[in-house]
């Protein structure tokens, strides 16, 4: 949603005839990028453009100056977009701002009565946070560098502007290093990016006007660094990638050997010749501080130098890494527990932890991230993430209170996606569409909070992705026809858009021991969305019901439709889910929506007889109601909530 | 369906461990075969293979000897495959029958409730046909070169050994000639292949067990070359790509005059360099000889030396063109109109006409190839294309008895997709997965026959196929979402689900003038497939309940689900269709799917109370169903005819 938006009656009709002219500021990216806005353009409306010579063009772009050769933080976005009966123009100071500017063009145009056509409307728009981002980790699984391409191209179309990029966790080193080729070698099982994959991909990535901000996770989440380099951790090892094991405790990096910081001098000069970018993170999050506690010398040396515990150590190790960050002229980035006194306020705080986090950093002096709300591996619905305001701790909690200046060092915030429980083939879908909620909170003035309109712009840009080559729906698909082993899953289908996987970070069972990474991510709960659009759509429908006083028939037809449908599902979806060994696990959940399907039909039945149901019957349909709502395979029936208000209005005014 | 299957209880689990050793012969195509082979079955299944170090591999792989460096017509392609409960073993005269003994052991593994796993088997097998091909027009559509690669993974899946590249006709011309640049110049509209692209492109099919068959299609649908040299053309032009207009005729290369055999020496030269297939594609169709009639010079030829009329001059075109391309060490195929006495045995025809024609070649000496009754185009069912048989004239026409050895001049087939109404968006749908029958009909014994299983086959290979890359289901998916504009098309796929295009030439409406070959192809005709996987299935349970007396209750529920589904359909889909410009034409469809829903449902109560259903009522149901099965946007709804049968049936024994 743009800063500012004046629409009028009114239609530019996009036809075959449909061209770009540039003019003002020009470079190579410009000219791709005003390509590929003509290719989605065209992917989107399925027309072969083929415009006529010598005519005016229908879209004018003018841009006064061109970008940065290295993006930076705060550079332009800016840009101004008129859409006239017959025309269109799209004016920015920079030609960063056209980038922006074309994305939303694109989100303009929709399929009408008439044709497709974007409407009359005069847009001013720059974003209200400089650092819009989403972090991927590609450690705990490795993501090829095609599928996180695709990813960028999702990112540029929600006008994010930063790829946080996890490269380096216990469960794998991602990235070649020529001085230390042993960090691959011995700890990415040979999945791992090149040098030379890496540069272009940081070009793929500034086209599109993203910068790529690198992350080596430090001194803790570092195990896959001493399967090469064993005298790097705390420990005596040996190490393994998968971990694990009686007695097993997390590594951490050795922070009082001079080696270990002569081997990250070298280490950092490389990597901040490789990522231009003016920012370098070096995580320092989750250090649990067992190896040290561990180590006589480690705790000899804590004491020797006067400090208090094993947070003082950190914080000495964060000192000396900035000295190193700093000296490659590269600003230093964290999370939340690398703040401390003594280092300076040129870093930047990440925080995992939330707003009350960021503020009382940014009092500090230091300017801050917040990520904290919008993990994307949590599974919350995009209304969740899209609630999460980065200065929303600021104006509720006077004791927060921050000046205009202290405001300012709150940057934006990042989305994560985690990757613990995500593989190249379903990666996409735990990040679109919820990703754009996300987006939108960053880019679009606080005010803009309206959640119906929020979903209808998110599903109608979930569309768009996919014509961009993400695959967030398409992949479940796949993903249903290899667990049913037929072309005929709609029995399946169903089931599947009425569940979700289980929050936050219930699917982690420790009792079921460490995760294994290298297991197939093939079960339901793998293939489902993180939302569901269907059991939100149910809800929506059962609320105006409610809201009726039983009375809206429409309504009601609907409903009625869907739990009918629900109820006869089992039937069809019970021999199919026995066949199939990834299917097997579910044949709990399947019963449970045919339970609940029969059960909401027969409280309509009450309802519409004004009569209340009897007590036995409310009573019983409860319990069928309080079992469909518990976990079955890590997954939630997303619709037995509204059936149970539908099961408690028809036994009463209660 | 291989040549010889033994199968036995038992079957080999896919487990992570899954690994594979190559023994014998080898070479940099085998090798990347292996590596795409388990990253397919990882695809299929899921499952990311870590091989136990040192364990004995799941599948062993010897071949006796390599591969020739040209693929050569009758190499040999046969295999042996034994599948046991602790292993596999796959062996092969020679690398090329590895690569094809692979794609079977894709198909083995299926899920099972234990796992996925390939069942006990022991296989011997070889092709029926040595030419096994499909013709992929790019002429008419261009279509770019990664959409035809996954195309060639495709062909490789179903063991075809052909891609017939039809690469110029009168929409445009497609290769580039370095020694003729104004070929693609001036009569490509800029979409063409490099003679690099084509070089790689040959190699990627090599490399997948395919031979690169090029066509220039001559002296006829030569119009585009004319833009670039219309001093090749018997007509003055000037002519454009579109072509059409008042007293518009199809222009046709002049083979009177000695400087086009001066040109073609030059351009087959280039060409048959650039292709190192040993057959090269003279195309020879359709001539239809009015510019030849209306050029007094062309005529005068004809006369003075004693030729009969234009069939004889393309006779004497197609001598003189087959001593070029014999001169390049090419063997010379076209189509049945080459045909012609003075033309030398070693030419090979491929018939459009059909197996009579094909008969009669081969009795003259010719060798063929069966392309009639093959046309994807022409929208058939795979079982209709399934039933044609190149040998079938043959065997049941007496007059048409063949020897042993003109038998086998039969060479095989192609299956063939002209490129009118296909875009890079839909061609997959429109190739797959019915290509894969007829590949079947080209490898398998002749006796294998039975349509019910082919179709369990087919449907099976489809869901591989999308694993492999190919769009022909996920495509119809983005397209109905473009149509829509909304996230939620369930109710448009229901309708999509049981309409098929119209049939044969029929969309092609003379009276609407020349197709537009620039047009968007994105309605809803463009969206669905060829042939209708529910309403083949509806139609089976209406049989199965007709055959039953009426009496088979689970049929019935589910006929009645089919029918309540549909009848309620158009109340959902109607706002819808109303509000997109692609979709009004589809308002009728829907209107008549909802009628012959609610059609069937009265029909089936009739049935039940076992009462005849009054007269005035089929007669009303009857106009109704004759309604629904007429022609609507260019689609047929497939359902009206099973449904009419029930009304028929309802109404009494007649």
């Amino acid at each position: 949603m743009p800063a500012s938006v004046q629409t009028a009656s009114g239609q530019l009709q996009i036809t075959q005839s449909f061209s770009v002219e540039v003019s003002g500021a020009r470079d190579v990216s410009l000219d791709e990028e005003v390509q590929r806005f003509q290719t989605q353009l065209s992917r989107q409306t399925g027309i072969p453009f083929r415009p006529k010579p010598g005519a005016a063009a229908t879209l004018q772009i003018h841009a006064d100056h061109g970008r940065q050769a290295v993006q930076k933080l705060g550079e332009d976005e800016s840009y101004e977009l008129t859409v006239t009966d017959s025309g269109a123009k799209l004016t920015a100071p920079t030609t960063l701002g056209v980038l922006r500017g074309l994305q939303t063009f694109l989100q303009l145009v929709e399929i009408t009565p008439t044709g497709f056509a974007a409407p009359t409307v005069t847009i001013k728009d720059s974003p209200r946070f400089p650092w819009r981002g989403t972090l991927i980790d590609v450690s705990r699984h490795f993501i090829p560098i095609d599928v996180l391409k695709r990813n960028l191209d999702g990112l540029a179309a929600v006008k994010m502007n930063v790829l946080h990029w996890h490269l380096s966790d216990d469960q794998g080193f991602r990235v070649e290093s020529k001085v230390f080729p042993k960090l691959t070698g011995a700890g990415s099982d040979g999945m791992f990016y090149t040098q030379e994959e890496i540069r272009d991909f940081i070009t793929y990535a500034h086209d599109r006007g993203i910068r790529v901000v690198p992350e080596f996770d430090i001194p803790g989440h570092s195990r896959s660094w001493f399967l090469g380099y064993p005298e790097l951790s705390s420990g005596s090892g040996p190490y393994t990638l998968e971990g694990g094991g009686p007695g097993y405790i997390d590594p951490i990096m050795d922070p009082t050997q001079e080696s270990t910081y002569k081997f990250l001098e070298k280490f950092i000069a490389e990597m901040a010749r490789l990522f231009p970018d003016a920012y370098f993170h070096i995580g320092g999050d989750e250090v649990d501080g067992k190896q040290w506690d561990a180590n006589p010398k480690i705790q000899a040396f804590i004491h020797a130098h006067g400090m208090r515990n094993n947070q003082d150590l950190q914080a000495y190790f964060n000192q000396r890494l900035q000295k190193i960050v700093s000296k490659n002229h590269k600003i230093m980035v964290g999370w939340d527990e690398i703040l401390h006194p003594d280092l300076p306020k040129t870093i930047i705080v990440q925080s995992w932890r939330g707003q009350k986090s960021l503020a009382e950093a940014a009092k500090q002096g230091y300017s801050g991230l917040l990520s904290n709300g919008y993990y994307l591996d949590l599974m919350w619905p995009a209304a969740r993430h899209y609630a999460v305001d980065p200065m929303a701790m600021i104006t509720t909690d006077a004791a927060a209170a921050l000046t205009a200046e202290e405001k300012s060092r709150i940057l934006g915030g990042e989305s994560c996606q985690w990757a613990e429980w995500v593989t190249p083939e379903n990666i996409d879908s735990h990040i679109w569409p919820r990703n754009a909620a996300i987006a939108e909170r960053l880019w679009s003035p606080q005010n803009v909070t309206d959640v119906p309109s929020m979903y209808a712009r998110m599903n109608a840009i979930s569309l768009d992705l996919e014509f961009l080559g993400l695959t967030h729906r398409s992949a479940r698909q796949h993903m249903l026809h290899r667990m049913a082993g037929t072309a005929d899953i709609s029995a399946l289908r169903n089931l599947a858009d009425v569940v979700e996987p289980v929050k936050d970070y219930e699917r982690w069972d420790d009792a079921k021991g460490p995760i294994d990474f290298h297991a197939p991510l093939t079960r339901m709960i793998d293939a489902v969305y993180p939302e569901s659009d269907v059991a939100r759509h149910f809800n929506d429908l059962v609320q105006t019901f409610i809201k009726s006083g039983y009375k809206d028939q429409a309504a009601e037809a609907q409903i009625r439709m869907w739990l009918a449908l629900w109820r006869d599902n089992d039937a069809l979806l019970h021999p199919l889910l026995t066949q199939s060994y990834l299917l097997q696990e579910d044949v709990t959940l399947s019963q449970n929506l045919s339970a609940v399907g029969a059960s909401g039909l027969q409280a309509l039945d009450y309802l519409d007889k004004a009569q209340p149901a009897p007590d036995a019957w409310k009573t019983q349909q409860l319990a069928v109601l309080t079992q469909a709502k518990t976990r079955q395979a890590d997954m939630l029936l997303m619709v037995a909530a509204p059936v149970q208000q539908l099961v408690e209005a028809s036994a009463g005014h209660n």
